[in-house]
Parts: C-alpha cells; sequence; structure tokens
C-alpha cells in the first residue's frame, strides 16, 4: 500500500497474473485498504486528449483501476482545515502502472486519456449513483496545466 | 432482467451512457438483479482464439461484464436434479450487446477470446478467490464444439 500527500488519498499496488491464454488482474477485495463497502461499481471511458472533470464527491469514496489504456489521473484538495489545501496530485495509470486509487469524498478529481485506443477505467465505489451528492465544475475553475501530458 | 434456460443463469441488460468525451459502462449495483453480495471484483483477459475452461465455482456466484472486446460464454449444467440437466447454455458479451451474466454456484463455465484486441471480463464474485472452492477440468472433459465461433 503506499500513501501519498493527500490525506486519504492511497495507491495500492494490485497484482497482475500472466496466463498464456490471458492475464488475471486483481481488482479489489473487500479486505483490502480503502474499501468501505460496495455500492455500485461502474466504466468509464476517456478518449485520447480529453479531460473529463471537475468532479467531487460529497459522502462517495472512489476506488479506480484502469485494465485498458493510460488515465493521467489529478486530484486536487481544498478542504478547510487539511493539511495539504490547495494542493494537487497526480498520477497515471495503466495495466502497465497498475494501482488502485483511493479518493475520499471531499476531493476535487479530472482525468486525461493519454492511450491513443481505449481508456478505460472502473470505479468500486461505496455508494450508488446519486448526483446529489457529486459536484461539477468547468475545468478551468481549478487552474491545472492539462497541456503537460 | 433477462432469464436464460438452466435455473439461476439471468441475463441482465445495462444500460451505457453517451459521453462525447468517453462513455459510460453500468456494470453492478446493490440492488440490482444477481447481487449476492461483494466479495472481490477482477479482471480475466482471453487472447483471441483462445478458451479458457473448464471452471466450477462450489460457492461464488459469478456476476460477469465485458467492457472491451468480445468474448464467448459457454455454460454447462450437470447439478442432479437440475430441470436443466446436461444442457449448454451459450451467449456471446461485449460493449455491443452489453449485458450482465449471473451464474450461481455448481456450473461449468468456459470462455473463448473473440476480439482481435482486448477481450476484457470483469468478475463481480460475492465472495473472495479460494481456490478450494473452484474446480478445473480440462477443455475435453465436457464435450462442446468451440471452433463453432
Amino acid at each position: 500500500m503506499g500513501t501519498v500527500d493527500i490525506p486519504g488519498v492511497m495507491l495500492t499496488p494490485l497484482k497482475s497474473i500472466f496466463h498464456p491464454k490471458g492475464d488475471v488482474f486483481h481488482a479489489m477485495k473487500t479486505g483490502d485498504p480503502g474499501f468501505t463497502g460496495f455500492g455500485e461499481a461502474y466504466f468509464s471511458t476517456v478518449n485520447h486528449g480529453d479531460v473529463k472533470g471537475w468532479k467531487k464527491h460529497r459522502r462517495m469514496t472512489l476506488n479506480l483501476v484502469v485494465p485498458a489504456g493510460e488515465i493521467w489521473f489529478v486530484l486536487h484538495d481544498d478542504r478547510n482545515g487539511s493539511p495539504a489545501k490547495d494542493s494537487f496530485f497526480d498520477v497515471t495509470l495503466s495495466p502497465g502502472n497498475y494501482q488502485r486509487l483511493t479518493i475520499p469524498p471531499g476531493i476535487w478529481v479530472g482525468f486525461k486519456g493519454l492511450g491513443k485506443q481505449l481508456n478505460l477505467l472502473l470505479n468500486l465505489a461505496d455508494l450508488e449513483h446519486d448526483p446529489a451528492e457529486s459536484e461539477n465544475i468547468p475545468l478551468d475553475r481549478i487552474p491545472f496545466d492539462w497541456s503537460r501530458k
């Protein structure tokens, strides 16, 4: 299990198991770091060069894995009282850097598709989707240089 | 929710939501048909033309979705007392035929990669992986014409 500077955000290396007919990739077990319950699993894709964001969940903890392509995640903490207030954290996930990114409620999240083909993330969320518990703001509302990658 | 002929096996159509930057695909919510608890989520891939099988779980219920590629699933029921004893059921899943396949314990499962690129399945299982509760037998132990597709 890795830790990053924003309290509650975690990176956990995951196992991929070679199989000559096709590999197996772990995603999450109930005993794993970052598991806070199961509410819903869904996939999101992001086209090459496109950025989705910013989005913040008020109650949901996200657990993100990238089994195909390459996705650059950028997190921003503007929580009052957080020791990481106003800081950013970013990480690029792919089957080649196969880790689970745990994001607690209250953190702004954006992500960009870096792979030229399918960029796929799975979110194992502890709540069912509920538009009332999330907030979306336009990308330019939190200044960040998305052209860096 | 669809039903098939083997008792306990279910096909449930899932929503995919168009987004200009990349679509979103539902996988499972706790209230969904076929949900019997969350134990582990993992991915399995299967190369073009390869067949993985046969495998039977004694206690695990599988919930399978295919967010990339095209996978042909073949199920065989040899449960004593089942009205479907000795029958087969098969279905091909892909983002174009986006359904969740629920497989109760006690059913033999094999699957073949049909797509030329990544063929990816997600299993949302109600138990953590435990080699003691599953059984593997060679493909030729249950006669089936895998060359049909």
